[in-house]
Formats: structure tokens, sequence, C-alpha cells
């Protein structure tokens, strides 16, 4: 008999995943935003319109996937993460207000992560996993995810296939993401907070990641897509996020999974490798602060 | 008997619009900037070389169009709106100087937006409706449509179909617009003020657009198209348009319209949603200034 | 009997023009980085290894071009002028030090505008036109370039195709350039200072000149292309260069030209538009400083 | 007898070069960043997970690489150099910290570079030639790398082929590199500290390196081409380098070279040209600070 394995067999495993961030970047940047009525509904958009399409798509296609929502998404539109979950979906912690965790104390953090949480108690929404905003974690960040018990991360990139982080006695499994797989860097642009630069055709991006898919199968890798409904919730990107599902199915051999059951999967994982988070320690004489 | 809808029955709606800002933008980063003549010639190039380029390629296609002409350039310039008028195309407002809203205080956004009102006026066109310069709306911009009854707003971004905005008792029809469907991002560049970055091909800009466009089809929505005469007015952009423009009239179940034209058929329509204007509020506890 | 034109009867004229800029751009950016090998040596290639390459292949394809010198690179390499007019070249005024006449007072602009014409007078080479660095021309420029009875500028984007400049009762021949006909936005990269982003593909920019090309036939243009010797230069950007010319050779109907028999076939065309520099005024109660 | 060439009668050489900076430029532009566990995490996977697959990939392919290491790389990870040695590669000096030169004082750059010489020589690395950090190279670099008695350095741009740099009664060989070879510029994405923009696909990339290979070799130069295990390492993109490598073996006429080799075969070359460093002196009446 063989213990289990993180891939379940699969060549490469795709998580699909869905940061709901809406306002909360901008904000972020400075609650002045507030009043720029067409920054505020480019955010919009993601929940209200991006959102819906994106379940529609799912179900046609058959295929689960994982909604980071910050609590103060989801307190601001109280039947969102609901719906998500109705259609079979996770939802997952993404923070409360979006801040990234290494510009805020640890007290800061740890009541923003804790409130977070509240939200989604509150409003029923069993968590088991972490995504920081803007994937900007610390040490305290994964301490919080440990203290709390939460199943897996998804925020770091020092690898390509799931391991677990030893953090203050658990063991986290860390679902590690990247920039090429995330469609901010090609399709976001705004002007004021300023934000990216050419906006990027979709069959470039799907050029892209169908190219990373067979490579990733070929590694043996975790495809973790990260998409923002706000950006490719957008009719022609939406349509390329299709064909990439599309792609994946009738290519054989892809399994798809929502991060928590794969985080099971990697905690049964008996080969799994074992890490610590990175702890680098740079010379003051060296480096500049 | 069927109610009217906005789109008439077309699988999707094509408005073409040209913002003609010519040296606007660029005074509004700095009134220094009129000593810079290459500068001030690239913009010139706008009214100049491009409008009359556009209004011989919209005639020979038989399409409408709107364009959205800052007071200052109207002023400046005595004979453009009403040639475009006598071309059978829509002039409207753009605001005076194309400063953004969101930089002006209530009292010079009022004065700026009436003093276009009166260029309009002594020039005898009429006015229907207002697209905020860098589409960077305020409250305040859409109490003063709909007090001095304008039909329509084109600055906001949250759908990709038109929608109702009620503001102070009064209806707004609501065309959504968008930077992935805006020329700037693509092909704008200069050095001071600092604009831009790699300038795209023509090429690969046709076919983002023609896949929006598709992919609008499919999801029955407003192509609102955002062009700019001293950008696309150059020979292979145009000729990019033209390619775009043919091979929607070839697609059938395209419906090409003026903005005044379909605000009309917006507010007719009784099935569109009725929204207020995006309210966010921002807890200064959590996000900063 | 009819008039000479600016094209003599061409579809459209091509103008390859090469600035030789060195390392002048850099040291106008801070004297500093000339203790920066690196950043040294990649302005010198431009000079030393890509100008002999480009004289070659002109040579090998039967094509003139224009090249724009600064005084101080003549300088510098003395040999350099004399060899670009041995091979059957144009060498123009591209200032002395390539600092852009918008950040210079009018004494600095005449000083360092006549400094350059002094050592071509020295080296014997006779200058017929200019282009201002950064194309950044001011009023200044065009009153320096008529008070020495230069035939042509070549800095300014109002039209693409030649006018005539009325400037103190003297008329230049204005040759347009634009950006998008430029090297530098499709290949420059530089750390520090920081200069560019992505590098493009000649690929790419061989497909979008050789689109423009095809449309300004379309529209009877003047296709006025700006090269760096020290980005086009490079091997596969040069044999990119090589296969636009021959697609402008095979095409027919393209005219090749240096900029001197360009301006000289404008001043006989008595069709050609006479204008006035830029004049833009601009309102200190609208627009900021 | 014909004397010994730098190219050994191939059409063009290649070097292909990994720079496996790991955390260092971003701890050169601060120690802070070291808490920022994505940021770090992005970095390690560098040596820990592209680095193997490199190394795996070389010998599949038979062909030999040059790897250049900070000091600090290589004492956080004792075995990195040694492994790369045994699997017949070189390991060659890139700076203790990866620190730009141009930001140290003269001491700082001595005990920097004499640092990480004493790193390698603990680890019984022999070191025959050297890359700047960023390049960016001094003139105290080119002194230090003659007085330590290295065969080459490879931080300039000046030619894409080798040339002999006399430095202090030494020659070093110098093997150019350029932006234009650099996976940097395509794949290098990160917000804090700020790097990069839009991330390109590995197919442009591909196609754009192949193009320059097949132009080098019309000109007979040096591909040396500059990778990074924490940006090259990734999938799809380490799939398109072999198809690089694929491409050119089956080509004809490309000789693959580690860097140490080629410098001796440049020593031997009586035919290559011998310089001087770039010594500009630029004008303190002309030039800004």
């Amino acid at each position: 008999m063989t213990s289990p394995t993180w891939h379940g067999g699969a060549q490469a495993v795709v998580t699909l995943t869905f940061d709901v961030d809406a306002e909360t970047p901008i904000l972020a940047a400075g609650r002045r935003y507030a009043d720029h009525l067409m920054t505020m509904s480019h955010q919009a958009y993601g929940p209200d319109v991006g959102v819906p399409r994106i379940l529609e798509l799912l179900a046609e296609l058959g295929v689960p996937a994982t909604f980071f929502v910050p609590g103060w998404v989801a307190e601001q539109r109280p039947g969102l993460a609901a719906t998500i979950v109705e259609h079979g979906h996770e939802v997952a912690h993404h923070s409360y207000s979006h801040r990234a965790p290494t510009t805020l104390s640890a007290a800061e953090e740890r009541a923003d992560f804790e409130r977070a949480l509240d939200v989604f108690v509150a409003q029923g929404i069993e968590i088991r996993g972490h995504r920081a905003a803007l994937w900007d974690a610390t040490r305290v960040t994964l301490e919080l995810i440990a203290e709390h018990g939460l199943a897996y991360d998804s925020s770091l990139m020092g690898d390509d296939r799931p391991y677990l982080l030893e953090v203050a006695d658990r063991s986290i499994a860390e679902l590690p993401v990247h920039w090429s797989l995330d469609d901010w860097e090609q399709y976001a642009y705004l002007p004021s907070p300023q934000i990216g630069s050419v906006i990027e055709s979709p069959r470039k991006v799907l050029e892209m990641w169908t190219a990373e898919l067979d490579a990733m199968r070929h590694y043996r890798c975790l495809f973790n897509l990260c998409l923002h409904p706000f950006l490719s919730g957008r009719p022609s990107r939406l349509l390329a996020l299709r064909s990439l599902i599309e792609y994946a199915q009738a290519s054989g051999g892809i399994g798809f999974a929502r991060c928590r059951d794969l985080a099971e999967a990697a905690h049964s994982d008996l080969s799994l490798p074992r890490r610590t988070p990175p702890a680098v320690s740079a010379d003051p004489d060296v480096y500049p602060d």
C-alpha cells in the first residue's frame, strides 16, 4: 500500500484562487481614495460583476476554487462569502483590511488577523487557510496561522510544490504562489494610486500560463493561479481563463483542488519536506538599513 | 409588445468615443510645459491632423461617434466642435481644463464645469452628456451633471453595461468605461511630464480589442472605446481602428451608437438597474490618510 | 509643368536618422556617471561598434541616411563625422552636450548651440539641419536655427508630413518625428540613471514599423525613423533594420532621402503649409505652475 | 599554422552564465527586507530549487556553464559552490554582498572583493574571473581584478566580442554582457523593493534570444547570456532555456564554453584588440553634478 501524496497521482495540481480584494488595496493606500468614484467603481466591479460570472463559469466547467476574501469585504457585502460556499468553493482568510503585514506592528497585525476571523465566525464561514495581503507575510503572520490552528498558508515563493512549515510546535502546509501566475502584473492599471503600466492582452497571458502549466506537469508542480475578480472578471479575460481550464481538463493528468483539500493531502503526505520559515540574518556592517 | 432595451436587440453595442484633449492634460500637469514645443506639437497633432482623418474614416465606414471635448480646446479652436457636429457626430462635455476633479475644491470644479457649458452654449453646441477629465469623477461631478440636466455620464467602471445612477432626485445614465478599452495605456509616451513606458504595436491592440468585442458579444455588454486623436490619429493606429470597425460590422449583431442615443435608450429601458454612486466609508482606525 | 513636391512623387519618403549620442545623454543626467564603467561602455558601443556596422549595412543596401551628432561626440572622436560624410551620408547638428534645451537659459542654449557649430566648422563638416537634444526644442532653438541659416529642424510632432515654420523672417523646413518611430522606447534600458523598463523584441519592433510604413504610404507621409547606434547597432536589431529597409525597397513607391535633401525639396514645394511655432497661452488662473 | 582564436573557429560562442544572487540584491536595498518572508523566499528559490534543476538540465544537454556566486551566498549555503564545480561548471567571483561598486568607497569595495575571495579560498574553489554586482564596475574593480591576477571580467558592454583590457601592467580579458541578454529585464518583478513591471512570456524571450543568437552568428559574436536561477529556474522559463540550447546545438557552428576557458582562448588570440578602460572626462562647466 502506498502512502497518500499531495498530488494524488496527478502530474500537476491546479488551484484556482480568487483574491476578492474589492476596494481594500486602494483604501490601504489611503482612505482619501474613497472619494475617487472611478477608482472605487473599478474595484467594486470585482465582487459585483466579476464574482457572479466567475461562479457561473466554474459551475459550467465543474471545477472547484478558493476565494481569499478580506474580512472588510465580507463585512461590507454580507451575502458574498456564503454565496461562494454554497457554490461548493472555499472561502479563506485574506486579512481584514488588506494592509501589508510588513507595514504593521505585531499588535496591529494580530488585531487585523483576528478581526477577519471574527467576521467569518459571525457569518458561519469555516476558515482553514490564509493568504497574506500582498503575499507580504511576516513571522508574526505564520505564528498567528499556527496559533489559530489553520491548516495552510499561501503567500510564500520558496518552492513550486507544497511543503510543510514548522511554526511554534505546529505544522502549516505552505501552498506557494508566484508573480508569474498572478493576473495583477498583466492586467492591473490605475493612475492614482499608481498601479501597473502597459495592459497586456489576454492572449499573451493565456499563452504564458498554458506554457507554465505544461512545464509544471513536466516538473510535477502546483499551478497555484492567483486571480482578482476586478481584473480577470472582465469579458475577454474571463474567456481566456475558460480556455485555460478547458486546456487543463483536456490535457489529462491534471487535478483541480480547493486549497483546503490540497492542504489536507499535503499534511498526509509523509514524503513532503518540512522546513522552517525563512530566517535571513543580514549583517549591519555589510547591508544598509 | 416588448419594452425598449438599451441594446436595441444587438448582442453588443459599440460607442466609439474620442477624447479631444489636445494640450490640456499637459497644461494640467504644469503650464510651464507651454514652452516645450515638441510636447505641445505632440498634443496639437490630435485636433489638427488626427481629427480630420478620423472624421474621414468614420464617414467612409458610416459609423457614428462621440467626441468629448474640453471647453478650453473648443475655445482655442473655434470651428472644431461645429465641424464634428456637422459630420453627424456628438460633441460632449469633457470639463473645461482637463484638471482631475479629485484635485479641485467643489467650487473650483463647479466653475470649471460651468465654464465649459458656457463655451458650448456660445458655440451653439447642444450638450447631453459628460465624461470627467481622467475619468476621475467625484460626487460633485455627478451632482453637477444632475443639476444641469445632462442625460448621461461616462466615467465610472462598476459595470460593463449601462445602468442608471440616482443623484439628487434625478437619474443619470452611466455608460461605463475601462482602462483596457483606452488607447492611452497602449500608445501614450512622453518623457516630461512622464507618461507611459513601452509603446505597443497596433497589431497587439487590435487583437486585444477584437477579443474583448467578441467576449462582450458573449456577455452582451457595452464596448465603450476611448481613443485620443493625438494617439490613435497616427497612421497605422488609425488603420487598426478601421480594421476593428470593419470586423465589428462584418460580425453581425453589433450596434453602433452615439453616447447620447445610447443614453436615451438606457433611460427607456425599464429593466436597467438603478444604483446610487459609490459611497465607501473607510474607517480612519484601519486605513491611513 | 508641375511644381516640385517634397515627396518627389513617392507614396512615402523614408529618412533614416541615427542620433549618435554616445555618452552625452548620460552625462547630461550627471557627470558622476563618467565613473560608471558599464554605463559608459554601454554608450560607447554606439560610435565604436554600432556606427561601422550601420555604415556597412547602408552601403550594402545603397540607401542614404542622416547622422545627428552632438558636438561633444564629434570632438571626442575626431574622425567620426568625416567618416560618415565620406560614406555619402549627412552629419547634422544635435546640440553640443545633449542637455535638454528646456532645462537651459537662453544664453546657455545659445552657447551650447554655437559651440557645436564651431566644432563642425573646425572639422570641415557642413551643417544644414538640426535636431534638439531629446527633441525638446524651445522657441530659442528655432530662433537659433533661423539665425544661423540652417535649412531644417527635425524635433517637432505636430504633423507627419514636412511643413514650413516661419521664424524671425526666415522659413525653416520642419521634418517631424514621433515617439513611435524611435528605437529608444523599444530597446533602451539602464538602471542608473533609470531608463526604460521591459526590453522589446526586434520582431515586434519590425512588425510595428512595417505597419506604420504601410500606413504612411496610404496617407502619403514622412517615415522619419530615429535610431541610436548604441541601441539599434546590436546584432539582431540591425538585422531587423535591414529587413525593414529591404521591405521598403521591395514595396515600390517609397523614396529614401537625407534630411538635407528632403528639406531642400520641402522649401521648393509651393503647396506646403506655412505655420508658426506652437504658441500656447496657459491661463495661470486655470493651470498650476 | 594559424594562431589560436577566441572563438576556436565557431561562428558564435555561447557562454551560459548564472548569477546566483539569492537574497543579496534585496538585502543590498535594505536589510529590513530580511523580515519580508515572501521576498526572501522568492530569492531563496534560486539556489534551493532553480540551481538543482539547472544542473540537471545542463547535464542532460551536455553543455558547460559559469555560475557567478556572491561570497555571502557561498558562505550561507556551504555546499553550493562545490556542487557546481563537481558538475564540471565554473564558479566565479560576483562580489561578497552584491552591493553596487559605484555606491562604495574604494576601501569598501576592496574589503568586499577580498572577503569574497577569502570565502572561496576557504571552500577550495579556484576563482579565475569576476562579474561586478549589477555589472556596475568602477576603475577600482578592474584594478582589484588585475591585482589579484584574475583572468577575466564580465561586466562591461563596449563590444559584443571579447577584448583585452590593459589595467595596471596586466591584461584582463573582458567578456562583454548586455541588458538584452539578461533575464532580469524580462522576468523580474517585486513590489518592495520595487523591481520590474510587466512580466514577459518565455515565448517572447526565447524568440528574442534566438534572433540574437542567429544575428551574432552572422556578426561572429559572443552570446554571453546572463540568467538568474530565481527567475529562469521557474518551470516554463527553464524549458525555454532548454529550447534555446537545443536550437544552438542543432544550428551548427556554435561553441559552448565556460568563461574561464573562453578567457584563456582570448588571452592567446593575438588578433584581439587591446583597450584601456573607459575614461570619460566630463567638463563641470557643461555637465551637472
